[in-house]
């Protein structure tokens, strides 16, 4: 198949510190190439891939200056793929809502990720006017505030299968890894830890806008025996401090629409506490692969049944359902349906023709 | 004629406060409705027009939380004019190039005005796919990055002829007005009135992304006894505060595409001594109007001429070059040129289809 992967320009693909999606992107890209497809990767010049890659950018827009316009970067991108789509079986975009008005006059195949957060009102009417346009989402709990857009499959993220090792030990430590931002909390997980007397190790960068609220509502908190801050880990410091930990503490308190980490942790066979909301009941099994909790003090009676959990078997369910290539099937069934529906509907219309 | 106007969604249109763009597409919408046009106006809900306003977003969305997406919004609205597009003879867009793919695909006829600085390099790569795009310059010096597009005209802004009143006598000080800036270089007007030992009187907002500049390099300047800072000021206080100036100083260090309140402050009567950047020269008439400078030492010396500037002089050249009939005018021409374009290539077509 001829597929065009259209990543967001914000980091390059793969990111070469934080970025959600540009990952995403760049593991299901290489899935495909290894797969056989003809791949055509839209992103940054400074991204690495096996795919053929068409730059839109010279580097992560997110390290432009005051005086860079990422909107007209982006909209000269998709320009580019309208242009080139005859090149393409399928074209599946990445970037949100942004190709909707490109893609919605012109004949192309294609699907589109939704990565981020959708439940902003300001939203509903912008998709109210693109019912048609085929999506996937990335939980069934993301679909929430838009349920009458065209929903074509939930597709959960994937992780090359040897990225994250099993370690069968359980460390002795709970880990927080994200950034630091309200809807994070990781004052909630310095909570936990200290109620129950275990070490925390927090791995986490500030943002600039997150600045002021580390400041005045978690730096002071820092400063206890239990708790050591790493700052902003990369991906090789990563692998150790989640398969190290004796849990993953994933206290959130908005509705992520998936939540990486959580799978990172299961690959390395580490449990996961985390609050109830958005996709957490979908990712973690209460029991099997970690604990669902409602509150602080549930949480707290998470920690002492993390012995319950057998790590092998959080590694085993993270084959089962997390991997790469079931991402990279769970896509290839979605084009194929696109491709097909389209193709059956051209055959009709030739057949209309012709009688 | 059947005229959209489509304003940006960040203000109301005319705005509540500080809002540039809004409030040029206010004077247009009416003084356009005043000459028995049929326009139709696609902007905020608080918008007050004597239009058809089609409301697009509850208020301004630079009022918004966290949580609300501009972008989003816009869209929405373009969607919406390109729905109800067959009621009109032609969409005038002030949304810079937001409405490219929503245009591009469809047959209406359209002109953009285009207000905000076009010298960001990643502009190039987008117009370059839209050359043929027609669009509208606010100066013709706004133009030089973009030399390639489809400029069809130049349109100054204009103010309604009795918004400013004309004080024929010159006052005591110095005034500055706008945003708290580096490129606005507040710094350089208060180093010019010590200079001259004479009052200088700032009205200026200071916006978030500034506060960190204000603190660090101008907070210290503002104590001193010439120095008065009044911070933001409305629509009638300034009024007061230009037309009671001996003269306004605009000290910029940007290539800023126009600058409304060198016309505001010559419809008062008021001389503006301005650094030659950007639109200023086309602007200001040079021992008319102002003075052009290139430096402090040179702007210290005009303002030692200020008395040799006719004050009833600078309100009549505002009046044969600035007013919002003027603005009007030169806007339905360009309106006539794209509709009788389109028509003779429609003529031309139907002709070519009979023989």
């Amino acid at each position: 198949m001829r597929i065009a992967q259209v990543a967001p320009l914000y980091e390059a693909t793969p990111p070469k510190k934080y970025g959600g999606t540009e990952r995403v992107v760049s593991y299901l890209t290489e899935e495909l190439v290894k797969k056989g497809h003809e791949v055509t990767l839209f992103a940054t010049e400074d991204s690495v891939t096996n795919a053929t890659l068409v730059s839109c950018s010279k580097t992560g827009l997110r390290f432009g200056t005051p005086l860079t316009d990422p909107l007209a970067t982006h909209f000269a991108m998709m320009h580019e793929v309208a242009h080139r789509s005859n090149q393409f079986d399928i074209i599946h975009f990445h970037v949100d809502y942004l190709h909707f008005p490109f893609s919605s006059s012109n004949s192309y195949h294609h699907i589109t990720t939704l990565h981020g957060r959708l439940d902003l009102p300001d939203l509903i009417p912008l998709y109210k006017k693109y019912i048609d346009i085929p999506l996937v989402s990335i939980s069934h709990n993301q679909r929430k505030p838009l349920p009458f857009v065209n929903w074509l499959q939930t597709v959960y993220h994937g992780l090359p299968n040897d990225l994250y090792q099993l370690n069968a030990n359980a460390g002795q430590y709970l880990a927080f890894i994200g950034r630091i931002s309200p809807e994070k909390r990781v004052d909630h997980a310095i909570e936990i830890a200290k109620a129950v007397g275990m070490k925390i190790r927090i791995a986490a960068k500030v943002d600039k806008v997150d600045e002021e609220y580390f400041k005045t509502n978690i730096c002071h908190l820092l400063d206890h025996p239990l708790v050591e801050f790493l700052g902003e880990i990369d991906e090789i410091e990563k692998k150790n401090f989640l398969s190290n930990a004796a849990a993953l503490l994933f206290p959130i308190d908005w509705p992520e629409p998936f939540g990486m980490v959580m799978i990172e942790a299961m690959a390395s066979g580490t449990p996961t506490i985390a609050f109830n909301r958005g996709a957490v009941p979908e990712i973690i099994e209460n029991g099997l692969t970690g604990f669902i909790v409602n509150d602080i003090p549930s949480a707290i009676k998470a920690v002492n049944n993390i012995p319950l959990i057998c790590r092998k078997s959080c590694r085993q369910i993270f084959e089962d359902r997390f991997t790469v290539e079931h991402m990279t099937n769970n896509y290839l069934d979605v084009y194929s349906r696109i491709t097909a529906k389209k193709r059956t509907i051209a055959t009709l219309n030739n057949q209309n023709t012709i009688s």
